[in-house]
């Protein structure tokens, strides 16, 4: 039986009740083709849509959009912009359909996203509450040094950043995955779900880790660990992939990892 | 003769015409109180405040709040949380007159924040234009990573964060400092005004870096560097001081430097 485009959005879109404002859609591509292989992404990259063509994919999963924008809107104005053009070209030659899936993976109970983080950080015994935007861990004590050498080998990162204190030891840890370090999410959690280090994905760097910086002058022991957003969030790409592979054994399914964005030098 | 704290505000705001809408205020402090010396700071932490009173200073002036948002507003949500309430605290004790100064700064011409990054740069020379946002200087070829050797240098700063090409020779770059690395805003610079290279303070990973990403992977010879928000506005606020000290020679003006906020592990 032929499985199509649309079964694959099905599949992504069903756990959910449908939303009525999503970025989540199928950006290039008919609904009605025939799927021959899929691969997951975090970021639809040039490189990546080139690996997903050479894997023999025709469905590119992605989390991200592929044009530097939460919202799609901003491809018009990139119309003269000879990197964009030479993306879309080679999105419309590629015979690849994109759809982004965001919102849908982010609102599942829990959010697939920090799932999948969680599972690659081996912290799915510890977890003692998923909240829809954070996920509350309780580990043996490690000091945040400890946790972030942790994060690093379990992520395949070769750097994260640290602010507060290196060296007290840490039980009580939040996980936000993405874009969600900002001040109004964040600081509360701090008092209210008496966290010892923050792991985020990306946040604005005047809000959290200034808290933290004065809590720690103040006397509490307190850190956070920046991962990046990418590092957060690849990991719940890679569980979708092993997913999917599970709910349609008959395609081949990919998960496709984005090299670091980043060095730090 | 007296010098008051409304004196030194209106030193600060009368380059630039009325604001009608702005961050910038004497948050603590009465406009009549006498000037004893004066520190300038990119965050006014606690850490920094201690300093300042350590140094007889009694007016500070700082170029982001003492609350960890760019709103002021925020504080308001922090009222039973402990970190809040000790630097409240700390400040209503201290005497300390606090005056943020964030958008009269930026809108002097040249921005007065940029334009201490360029000087601390040493690149006084080599600018071409200065945008309201972005200056744009003209090198002697280098690589990216030698451009961000330069940096890391010249604003003694231990890590900063490279994306694209490091090897790449290099004339060509834009300068943006702070919160100003979001797509919308550099990303049709590189094309308008032909840059190789983007040096900012800080902005959404998912926009412009994955520009640079793309970029390179389709040819063009592109980089850039996130030097991190205080890291590229820091040196703003210390000419700020060099500059108050020659308008105010009969009092005491510090530059506060802030200790790194993240370390690279």
């Amino acid at each position: 039986m032929t499985i199509t485009v649309q079964d694959i959005i099905n599949s992504l879109t069903e756990p959910v009740p449908k939303l009525e404002q999503t970025v989540d859609k199928l950006l290039i591509g008919r609904p009605d083709d025939a799927v021959a292989g899929i691969a997951t992404v975090f970021m639809p990259t040039r490189q990546a849509l080139e690996e997903a063509v050479a894997l023999g994919a025709n469905v590119v999963i992605a989390h991200e959009g592929p044009f530097y924008s939460h919202q799609d809107s901003f491809a018009a104005t990139l119309e003269d912009d000879p990197v964009y053009q030479a993306k879309k070209t080679f999105l419309a030659e590629s015979g690849l359909a994109l759809f982004r899936l965001h919102d849908y993976i982010h609102r599942t109970q829990p959010d697939g996203i920090t799932e999948g983080l969680v599972q690659a950080l081996g912290w799915e015994r510890h977890v003692l509450q998923h909240q829809p935007a954070a996920s509350i861990v309780e580990l043996p004590p490690m000091t945040a040094m400890e946790v972030a050498s942790h994060v690093k080998e379990r992520l395949g990162l070769a750097f994260v950043r640290l602010a507060g204190q290196p060296d007290m030891p840490c039980r009580r840890i939040g996980l936000l995955a993405g874009y969600r370090g900002g001040g109004p999410l964040v600081i509360p959690l701090f008092e209210s779900e008496k966290l010892d280090l923050v792991l985020y994905g990306e946040g604005p760097e005047w809000e959290t880790p200034e808290y933290v910086r004065d809590a720690v002058r103040q006397g509490h022991a307190k850190a956070l660990i920046a991962l990046g957003h990418a590092e957060s969030e690849s990991a719940g790409m890679r569980l979708l992939a092993e997913r999917l592979q599970r709910q349609f054994p008959q395609l081949p399914v990919h998960f496709i990892p984005n090299e670091p964005l980043f060095r730090s030098v």
